[in-house]
């Protein structure tokens, strides 16, 4: 197995983005990458992209072949592949692009992650999100995302894992980090009352608890390793890409306040990369719900059960805090989270922090970077480690 | 890169399956293939699922996990990833995860393929297809598949590239096999008139010019070459597994009579076997309409522009004819369409007929078995060589 390096990233902003489509916000995000690598298009021989459900959010199937067409790669007729993972979308395209590189049958290859939602309207957009969830056993009888994390929450209020405020915390630190990110859908920090005082979603959850309906993109060049220094200085090493399942429905596990999946990826990430969660120092995790933030950090060994709530009440995950900084691209909260584009864009903001250029929100000397992306209530999870060599 | 072999198959029936849900048609194909194999459910490590559309078919995204979950490979929380490429869908995770294995990042994976296509009306099936075709400049002006493919055969009749009764004979050829495979939808052979006389779709093509709406799985265990013998002594080996992508719009291409995709995809598979198309003993083509198993035959180099229709009317392509052997297991045309299954129906079929398990349809001495996938008109197409060693 070969080697893999990031040698270029770039992203659109993220937002409501009424004026452009699926197609300009792929490309747009693809050519920024493509610059930053210093690459032409025609150097690229294969393209992986996440997307959720461009077949039912804007009425196109096959967009693999649609992105490789508007980019101008069908030139080379280069191979093109879209994955579905749900909200784990784009981990899952980034690492299917890193093992066609480590197999040797592709050299350089892009992953672009993107979703157009705002095309359709609000109740047919969580009809398609709640698609996530089994459609027979639980979205068939009215359950959704939302409702299962509400009942994850109110478990994990009652058990003393977190508090109602320290669910909260994971919300006021990902818009902490969304005011320093041009790219961010919400540019603004907001008091932990606004979280608390947001509109019931589903209670305990509110407005401020979930993330927003964005279009957006994003997009990273992979190359081997060893041809990276003759594309750029600034690459940065993938030293693993792992993935885990577990049960479509929720009420199949024996505990929900932890995702069994994400500790599974964690092992296999950890054992690949050849380091413990003691080495990370920048994370991007997947906070579509500010509850799983909490899960995310204490399922990934960076924090003991009952512990991860607290270091997001005292800042401790903010970039400048000195410890595992935590979502400092915003997350999906306040990033905003166009689904199939945020398993990507995470791994664009490590990418960022790894080689220095991540600007007013830099952590400083971070070598270790891990992205967590979750699909469904945590059925599909993979966690990505980056590696500054 | 590690080589790959194919250690089992296995596929339900296709066809409408009205007593059968998404979930128990992936499990009846898996446990074949498991079976097939020698294996136990939790020698697999990986699981990649080609599936076009649950999301709009059963109101399912993630259906990666829910084959995970429902198969019990959950269990070991293995990785599980769905991609989606139209109607190349399975083909195209056939080569994902003979990439993931090759890799070394996977062992012992799972590849399935699966659609439930007739929960929907008629109607709404035909706007899910038609979404491979390009949304804008397309669909949304009223173009359909068929549409499309009634355009390449006019222009080929006009070109004197095939007749009306060349392009017949490809649905002939399909219903001649499927006569002879018990898992098809169609066991019945028909004569070119029921062809020719077929209600008319999209003059030129009538009915039976078109693959039918289908329910079904196929699906096939892969691990490193150097470990299959510990399974079985019939495995097969994959020797290419290549991909090409196409302008999504039909009108955007010098040519219509050809398929660019499949002519590129054919050269690096022909490159990476070590072969070329004179080799090919026997052949799974994608013929969802008849015009594109001519298109396919002479986009592969397995016959000359001009020669593939002849081909078909003089039956050259019969399973005992001596010559390529084309679509013994029915085709799209006559076994069924369930369209995330096809490609990798196509796969179990030449694992079959390599390994002397065909029956009936036996191809005698075959050592190359060629598969050619595509999705959209040609916006993507895989094509795979498998070898008996």
């Amino acid at each position: 197995m070969r080697d893999v390096a990031i040698i270029g990233v770039g992203a659109t902003k993220f937002g409501e983005l009424w004026n452009k489509s699926f197609r300009s916000l792929g490309i747009e995000a693809g050519m920024k990458a493509i610059e930053d690598a210093n690459l032409s298009g025609d150097e690229i021989d294969g393209l992986f992209i996440g997307n959720m459900s461009a077949g039912r959010f804007i009425n196109q199937q096959h967009v693999d072949a649609l992105i490789a067409d508007y980019s101008g790669m069908v030139t080379n007729h280069i191979p093109a592949t879209r994955v579905e993972a749900g909200g784990a979308s784009g981990g899952v395209a980034f690492r299917e692009a890193v093992m066609a590189v480590a197999s040797g049958i592709h050299n350089t290859v892009m992953v672009g992650g993107a979703e157009k939602m705002t095309d359709l309207d609000d109740a047919s957009i969580n009809s398609v999100m709640d698609a996530t969830a089994d459609a027979e056993w639980e979205a068939g009888m009215g359950i959704t995302l939302a409702s299962n994390y509400a009942m994850i929450a109110r478990r994990m209020i009652h058990d003393h894992i977190a508090t109602r405020e320290e669910i909260a915390a994971v919300s006021v630190n990902s818009h902490f980090h969304g005011a320093l990110n041009p790219g961010a859908q919400f540019r603004k920090a907001v008091p932990i009352e606004t979280v608390l005082k947001s509109g019931a979603v589903a209670t305990p959850l509110g407005m401020f608890d979930c993330a927003p309906i964005s279009d957006g993109a994003a997009a990273i060049i992979l190359c081997p390793l060893e041809e990276a220094k003759k594309h750029t200085d600034s690459y940065v090493k993938v030293s693993a890409v792992a993935q885990a399942s577990d049960t479509l429905a929720l009420f199949q596990r024996d505990c929900i306040t932890e995702f069994k999946a994400t500790q599974a990826a964690a092992a296999r990430a950890y054992e690949m990369a050849g380091i413990t969660a003691r080495d990370i120092n920048v994370a991007e995790i997947h906070d579509d719900y500010t509850v799983a933030g909490i899960m995310a950090m204490q399922d990934l060994g960076i924090y003991k059960t009952g512990e991860a709530g607290k270091a997001f009440l005292n800042e401790e995950t903010h970039f400048d805090a000195g410890n595992v900084a935590v979502n400092t691209s915003g997350g999906l909260k306040a990033r905003g989270y166009p689904i199939g584009a945020a398993g990507v864009a995470q791994i664009v903001e490590l990418t960022e922090q790894l080689r220095n250029s991540a600007e007013v929100r830099q952590v400083k000397d971070a070598k270790y970077g891990l992205a967590q992306s979750a699909g469904g209530n945590g059925s599909a999870v993979t966690v990505s480690i980056l590696e500054v060599i």
